[in-house]
C-alpha cells in the first residue's frame, strides 16, 4: 500500500514529465519544420501557409528568434481566446460540445472539490478510529483523510449523506442544463447549416430481391408510388469492395514507385533495384523503377476488368439505395416512417453525409446482422470479463514483493528507497495504461463486424464497448481484484445486497491506486497528447522518403481527429472516478480538477489548431456522455450504501435507496425530454428550411445538386483524376435491353473513362479544390475537404 | 401436505361443481325468459328475436319442449361449427385471436404431456429416493412421480434435460408460427377493413398554449403549414367530464322516476311517495312522480348552464385534437413522425377508434403524466410485493392445525375425514380466488390514473400489471411463502444464483397446491363463466323493475365483453405452471389440457352467443402474450437449473445456460420481425388502401365522412335524443370577434339545441340505427353499435 511519501514521489514524477512534454511541445513548435504537425488545421482551411517560405535556410528549419522562446506557454492564453461559436464554425459542433464535456467536468468538481474538502476531512480526520488499527490493517496515510477514519455507527455519517445528496442535486442540475444547452445547440446547428445533401437523402436497406427485376428498378417502383410527391431518385450502392481492394494494393505499389523515383532523381548515377522474392529478401534483382511500373501496369488492367465487371454485373449492386427526395421534409418523413408490412424490409433511415458513410458495410446482406450483433455482443462480455487476468497479473507484479520472487536478481535495484516508491506508485497505473493502448483498436474491428454503416456509428458503438470494459476492468477490477480475483465468480455467488458492501468496503482502500493513475493517465498522458510525438515522427519520414511537391507535403501532412471512442469512455472514467470518491475521499477531487483543466485546455489548442474532423455527427454522442455520468451517480450512491451498511449506519438505508430512485427518475425525464431531438429530425423545422430555401432560392435544381453525392469514392476518385479523358456512361443504356423503360432512375452513378489506362500520378494532380484521393488510406478518411457542391456534376448531368 | 387422496377427492368436488355449472347452463340457456341473458349477440346482430311472442303463456317464459332437455350439452359441437374467418367477421379479430390462446395451449400442451408422461414418469418411478426419505420428508405420493424421486447426481437428469430443450424448440417453434400467422391476420384484417374514420384521424396531444390564441386556431395554423397536402382539419376536445358527471347523475334520477311511473301504471290505485331525506330513509314523504320530476327539471336547467359554459369558455377546449387527414398515407405519416424540436409538444399518435377512446383522460394534462406513471409503478410494485401477507395468512389458516388453533371449537368438524380433505383440497385456491376477485378493477383503476387515453391500452396496462401481480403471488408466493416467509426480503439477501435454487427445490413440492388451483380456477370456474349468474340475476331483476318496452328490454341485456384484462394474465399463468411443470411433475400437465379444452369450448361459445366486444384492436395484445409465454420459458429454465443444482448434476449446468441465451435470441428476433405490424402502420398498405379507395369511389367526401366522429359521445347523445329542434351553432360564430380569419376549422363540434329543456323520456326513441345513451354507465359503454357513417350529419354539415 502506497503511503503519502510514496504519492508524493509519484506526483513529481509525473508533474515533472507532463513539464517535459509541455516544453518540448513549446521549443518544437516554433520551428517552421514542425509547422504543419502543429497547425494542420490552418492549412486546410487555407488560413496559413508555410513559413518556410520566407527566411534565409536555416531559418527554413529552426526557429532563430530567441524572443518566442520565452513566451512558451503562450499556447494557453491563445488556445482560450477563441469563443466556442467561432468554434463550431471553424472545427464543426462534435468538437465544440466534446469541449463542454470538459467544463461540464469543471462546473461538477470545482464546487464539489471545494465544499468536500472543507467539510470532510475536518469530518474524517477528527475521529481517529484508524490510528489505532494501524498495526493490523495495512493501512496508508490517506485514510485518515477519508470515510474510513470515522468509527462504526457515527452520526458524522449523516454529514457524508446530506453531502451525497447535495452533489447529486448539484450534478442533476448541471446535467439537466447541459442537455438543454446541447439540444438547442444541435437544432440550432442544423438549422443553420448550409443545404447539404445528407438533407435531402435516405438510405434504404434490405430492399427484397424480385427475381428477374433490378434493384434500381424496384426501388424506383416502390418509392414512387408510396412516397409520390417527394420521391425524386435514388443512387445505387455497387460492391465495390473489391475494386477498393486493388485500389489499396496499387496505391502502395504508386508508393514505391514514388520513392525508387525519388531515390533515382538525388542520386542520378545509380538506378535503384530491387529483389522480386519474399518480402524483397530474395529472389533476383531487377529495376526498381520499372519493375513497380510494370505491376502496376498490370494492376491497372484488372482494375479495369473489375470495374467492367461492376458495372456490366448487376448483382454488384447491393440492396442498397441511396433515396432523393426534393425537399428535407420528404426525407424526414420516409426516414421515420415504416414502408413495408415485413418491417425487416424496405428500413429506411436517415443517410450519414457522404464522408461518415463507411462503405465496406453497405455490402454486409441485412439478415445477418442480427447474428452479427449477438456474436459480437458475446465477445464483448468474454472480452470485458476475461481481460481481467492479464491485468490482475500485471497488478500482482507491481506489488514489490510478488516482483522480488519473481525476479530476484531486481532485488538490490528495487530496495533503494527511490525506486521502490517510483515503482509502487508508478507502475500499476503505467501497466494498465499500455494494456489498453491496443484496445480501441480492437473494439473498433469490433464495431465494424457489428455492421453499421456510418463511421459516427461505429465510433459510438466501439466508445460504448470502451466504457464498459473500462467500468468492469479499471474501475470494478481495481477494486476487487486486489482483494478477490475471480470477480464475476464471486459476484454471481453473492447476495446483489453483498456486491455493494464488498466493492464499497475496498473503495477508500484503492484512492491511492486511482490518484496515480489519473497522474499517469491524466496528467503526463494529456501533455504528451498535445506533443503529438507520433504524426511528428511520420510526418518527418514522409518528407525525407516521398515529398517531392508542396501538394505531397500536404498529403503528408496528417491531422488527425479527436479519437471520441477512446477519449469519451476516458473521461467518463474520470467522472466516475470523481462523483465516486467525492464523498469517500475527497482529497481524490483535486487531482481530478487538474485533469480537466489541463486536458480541457490540450484539446482546446488541438481542436483550434491541429485536429479535422473526419465526419461532423451535430453531437449525436451527448445522450451517451448523459447517460453515463448518470450511471455513475447511481454507482457512487450504490457504492455509499455499501460503504455505510458494513459501517453499521443501518438508520441511513432508507434515505440512501431514495436517491437512485430519484437520480433514475431524472434520467428518464431528460430521456424523453431531450433525447428525440437527437435521433430524429422534426417536420417542423424541415418543413422551415424548406421554405426558407424555396423563397431563397426558387429555381434551384435539387435533383442536380444531389446526383452522384453518394457515389463511392472509389470511382468518384477516378473520375477527379480522369476528368479529360472520362466517357460518361449511363448504366441504363448498358442495360437497355433488362429495362427499357426506366425514367427517373436517370442518374449516372459510374463513370467509366476511355480504354485508354488511366495515369495515377500525382503530377496530373486535380484542381484544388477537389478531394485528392489517398489509396494507401481506407477510402473515406483522407475524404476530408470535399467542396459541399461539386460544380462538374451539373454540368455535365442530364436532369 | 395434500396426498394422492386429498386430490382425488378435490378433484372429484371440482368435477362436479363443473358439471352442476353446466347442467344448470343448459337448463337455463333454453328457457325463453333467460334468451336474451344466454344469446345477446344474435339480438344485437339483429339475426334473432324474441322466442318468446310466438309462444302461449306459459311457453313464453319456460320450455315446455322435452326433446331439448336431453340435448343438453349440444352447445359443445355448436360451439365448434363456426370457422375463423366466420368468427372474425361475427365477433372481431381480438375475439378470434383470444381463441388461438386457447388452441396454442392445446397445441404446446397435448404433445408435451404425451411425451413427459410417456418418459418422464417410467423415469421418474423407477428410482425410488423418497420411498425412503419418508418419515423425515413430508411428502406427498405424487412426489413419486415426479422429479424429486430421481436421486441426486443420477445420469437420469440427462433425460430432464433433453426433454427441457425438447419442449423449448416446440414451444419456439409454435410461438413463431403463432406470431407470424396473428401478424398477418392482422394486416389482413386492418387491409379488408372497411373505410373507418380512425383510419383518417390522429390524435395531437400536448398541443402548447400560446396567450391570446385559441387552440383550434394553433392546431389549423401548425398542420396547415406542416402537414399541407393531406392536413384537412380538426376536432376540437371538450372537457366535458363535468357535464358527464351531470348526466350520469340524471340517468339515475330518470331510472328512478320510470321505476316510479312503471310502478303507478301497474298499481294506479296508489301513488308511489319517496322520502326526501338521506337515503330515502327519513324526512318528511312526497309524491315520488312529481319529486323526481322537479329533480331531473332542476338538473336540466343545470346542464344547460353547463354547456353553455363548454360552448362559451374557452378554457373548455383541451389541449388535445384529433387531427382529420384526406387520405391514410397523411395520417400514417403525421402519425409516426416527430413534428415540434420540443419532443414533449405536439405529440401526435393513431387515434383510437371512437368507441375506444376514454375520453375523461384526455383532459389529464400532459406534464402531469410522467409523475403518474412514476406513482403509479411504486403503487404496483408496493400491491404486488406487500399483497402477499395476507394471502400468507389465509395459507397459514388453510394448513388445518393452524386453523385448529386459532378456533378450537371447530376441531370436531374438521377431523371429520371427508371434511379434512375437502378443506385441505380446496380451502388454499377457493382463498386466493377471492383475493384475486377485486383485484383487476384495482389495477384497471390504476391504469387510469395514469392517462392512457383508449380504453384497449388501459385493459393491456391493467392485464400487464394482474400478470406481475399473479406471477410474484400466486406463483412464487405460493412456493415460495409456505418456506419462506418474507420473499422479497430474502431474495434479495441472497446470491442471485440461489434464488432459482430456493425456488426450484420447492417446485416439486408445491405440486399438489397447483392441481387444486387448476381444478378450483380452471374447471369449476370456467363452466361457472359460462353459466352468467351475474348477468342473470341483474337481467331480470331490471326486467322486473325497469323493462316497459322491447326497447327498454334490449338496454336491460348486457352481453358484455370478455374481460382480456383478467382472462389473458390467467391464461398466462396457466402457460407458465405447464412449462414448469412438464419436466418437474408432468402429472400436472393432464390438468392443464383439461382446463385449455374446456376454456376453449366454453370461450367460443361465449364469444359467438354472447360477448359483444367493445373495441376491437385488432390483436393488439398478441406481443404481451407471446413475451409472456417467452418469460414463462425462461422462468422454467433457470428453475430446472436451480432444480438440478441442488440434485449436484453440476456437469448440466452448462447445457442449462446455453438454453436461456438461446430463447432470449430468438425473442429479440421475433420482436424485430413481427412487432412493428403491431405499432406501426406500413406506408405501403396505406397508400395501397388509398389508391383502392380513389379508384372505386373517386366522389367521396372525405371531410363530410370525419365530421364529429370524435365528438364525446355526452354531446352525441343529445344531439340524437333531439334530432328535431337541434339548432346548429358553430363554435366560430361565436367567437367571432376572438378568431375573425379561421378557414378550416369549420367543423362544428357542439350543437346546441334550442332553449326549450329535453325531454329524455325514452318513448321519444330515435330511429333503430342510432345509439341509444344510457347515462347509467360510463360514457362509450353502452356506445356499441354506432354506424359506421351518420348520414344526417353529412346532410347538416357544412363542407
Amino acid at each position: 500500500m502506497a503511503t503519502l511519501a510514496d504519492i508524493g514521489v509519484s506526483a513529481l514524477i509525473n508533474i515533472l514529465t507532463a513539464f517535459a512534454f509541455l516544453l518540448a511541445f513549446a521549443l518544437l513548435k516554433i520551428q517552421p519544420i514542425n509547422d504543419r504537425v502543429y497547425f494542420p488545421k490552418w492549412y486546410i482551411s487555407g488560413e496559413r501557409s508555410s513559413p518556410r517560405s520566407s527566411r534565409n535556410f536555416v531559418g527554413k528549419f529552426v526557429n532563430l528568434n530567441v524572443w518566442t522562446y520565452f513566451t512558451f506557454l503562450n499556447w494557453m492564453p491563445q488556445a482560450m481566446r477563441m469563443s466556442e461559436s467561432e468554434i463550431i464554425s471553424h472545427a464543426g459542433l462534435d468538437s465544440a460540445v466534446f469541449l463542454r464535456i470538459y467544463t461540464l467536468g469543471l462546473k461538477i468538481f470545482i464546487p464539489t472539490a471545494i465544499v468536500a474538502l472543507l467539510i470532510l476531512i475536518p469530518v474524517n480526520v477528527s475521529s481517529g478510529t484508524l490510528l489505532f488499527l494501524k498495526k493490523e490493517l495495512v493501512v496508508s496515510d490517506i485514510d485518515k483523510l477519508s470515510i474510513s477514519n470515522v468509527p462504526a455507527k457515527s452520526i458524522r455519517f449523516f454529514v457524508h449523506i446530506a453531502l451525497e445528496y447535495l452533489f447529486t442535486i448539484w450534478i442533476c442540475f448541471l446535467l439537466y442544463k447541459e442537455y438543454d444547452t446541447v439540444a438547442s445547440m444541435r437544432l440550432r446547428f442544423l438549422a443553420s447549416q448550409r443545404r447539404s445533401v445528407e438533407q435531402f437523402t435516405v438510405v434504404v436497406r434490405n430492399i427484397p430481391h424480385v427475381s428477374g427485376r433490378l434493384v434500381s428498378d424496384a426501388v424506383d417502383t416502390f418509392f414512387q408510388k408510396n412516397h409520390p410527391n417527394h420521391y425524386i431518385g435514388h443512387q445505387a450502392v455497387y460492391n465495390g469492395n473489391k475494386f477498393a481492394r486493388l485500389a489499396r494494393r496499387r496505391g502502395r505499389l504508386q508508393n514505391w514507385l514514388d520513392y525508387y523515383q525519388l531515390k533515382f532523381e538525388r542520386h542520378p548515377d545509380k538506378r535503384p533495384t530491387v529483389k522480386t522474392g519474399f518480402l524483397g529478401l530474395c529472389g533476383g534483382k531487377v529495376d526498381a523503377i520499372e519493375y513497380y511500373k510494370r505491376l502496376i501496369k498490370d494492376l491497372d488492367k484488372k482494375m479495369t476488368l473489375e470495374r467492367q465487371k461492376i458495372i456490366k454485373d448487376p448483382k454488384s449492386i447491393l440492396p442498397v439505395a441511396f433515396l432523393s427526395f426534393d425537399s428535407r421534409w420528404g426525407a424526414a418523413v420516409c426516414a421515420q416512417t415504416q414502408q413495408n408490412k415485413n418491417p425487416t424490409l424496405w428500413l429506411t433511415n436517415w443517410a450519414p453525409e457522404p464522408r461518415d458513410v463507411y462503405w465496406r458495410n453497405l455490402a454486409i446482406p441485412f439478415f445477418s446482422l442480427t447474428v452479427r450483433k449477438f456474436i459480437i455482443s458475446m465477445s464483448v462480455f468474454a472480452l470485458v470479463f476475461f481481460y481481467m487476468i492479464p491485468i490482475a497479473f500485471v497488478q500482482s507484479l507491481a506489488n514489490l514483493e510478488g516482483l522480488e520472487r519473481v525476479a530476484p536478481f531486481l532485488r538490490p535495484v528495487i530496495e533503494l528507497k527511490f525506486i521502490k516508491s517510483f515503482l509502487q506508485g508508478f507502475l500499476p497505473g503505467l501497466a494498465l495504461k499500455i494494456f489498453l493502448y491496443i484496445l480501441p483498436t480492437v473494439l473498433l474491428i469490433m464495431s465494424k463486424i457489428e455492421g453499421h454503416i456510418a463511421l459516427s456509428t461505429l465510433e459510438r458503438r466501439a466508445a460504448a464497448k470502451y466504457y464498459y470494459f473500462m467500468l468492469v476492468n479499471v474501475f470494478l477490477g481495481s477494486i476487487v481484484t486486489g482483494t478477490a480475483f475471480e470477480q464475476l465468480h464471486a459476484f454471481i455467488h453473492q447476495p446483489p445486497t453483498q456486491i455493494p458492501r464488498t466493492i464499497g468496503v475496498s473503495i477508500p482502500m484503492k484512492a491511492t491506486f486511482f490518484m496515480t493513475y489519473i497522474m499517469v493517465d491524466g496528467w503526463a498522458g494529456i501533455a504528451g497528447e498535445i506533443l503529438r510525438l507520433k504524426p511528428l515522427v511520420i510526418y518527418h519520414l514522409k518528407n525525407m522518403f516521398l515529398v517531392k511537391t508542396e501538394r505531397d507535403r500536404e498529403k503528408a501532412m496528417d491531422p488527425g481527429s479527436v479519437d471520441f471512442k477512446e477519449t469519451i469512455p476516458s473521461l467518463q472514467l474520470y467522472f466516475l472516478l470523481g462523483i465516486v470518491y467525492a464523498v469517500v475521499t475527497p482529497i481524490l477531487l483535486p487531482f481530478i480538477l487538474v485533469f480537466f483543466a489541463l486536458a480541457y485546455l490540450v484539446y482546446r489548442h488541438q481542436i483550434i489548431n491541429v485536429y479535422n474532423q473526419q465526419y461532423e455527427s451535430a453531437a449525436a454522442f451527448w445522450p451517451h456522455v448523459h447517460s453515463r455520468i448518470i450511471a455513475s451517480l447511481l454507482i457512487s450512491q450504490l457504492l455509499l450504501l455499501g460503504l455505510l451498511s458494513t459501517k453499521e449506519a443501518a438508520k441511513s438505508t432508507p434515505l440512501l435507496v431514495i436517491l437512485p430512485i430519484l437520480t433514475i427518475v431524472f434520467h428518464k425525464y431528460c430521456k424523453n425530454r431531450f433525447e428525440p431531438a437527437f435521433r430524429k429530425y422534426p417536420l417542423e423545422e424541415a418543413m422551415a428550411k424548406d421554405i426558407l430555401e424555396k423563397t431563397a432560392e426558387p429555381n434551384l435544381n435539387i435533383k442536380a445538386y444531389l446526383a452522384d453525392a453518394y457515389l463511392h469514392p472509389i470511382f468518384q476518385s477516378f473520375e477527379v483524376e480522369e476528368e479529360l479523358v472520362q466517357v460518361r456512361v449511363d448504366k441504363h443504356q448498358t442495360h437497355e435491353a433488362a429495362s427499357p423503360s426506366i425514367e427517373l432512375s436517370s442518374h449516372s452513378p459510374l463513370h467509366v473513362h476511355s480504354p485508354s489506362p488511366p495515369h495515377h500520378g500525382y503530377s496530373a494532380s486535380p484542381p484544388q479544390s477537389y478531394p485528392h484521393y489517398d489509396y494507401s488510406t481506407s477510402p473515406p478518411q483522407s475524404y476530408y475537404y470535399r467542396p459541399p457542391s461539386p460544380p462538374h456534376y451539373i454540368q455535365n448531368y442530364q436532369v
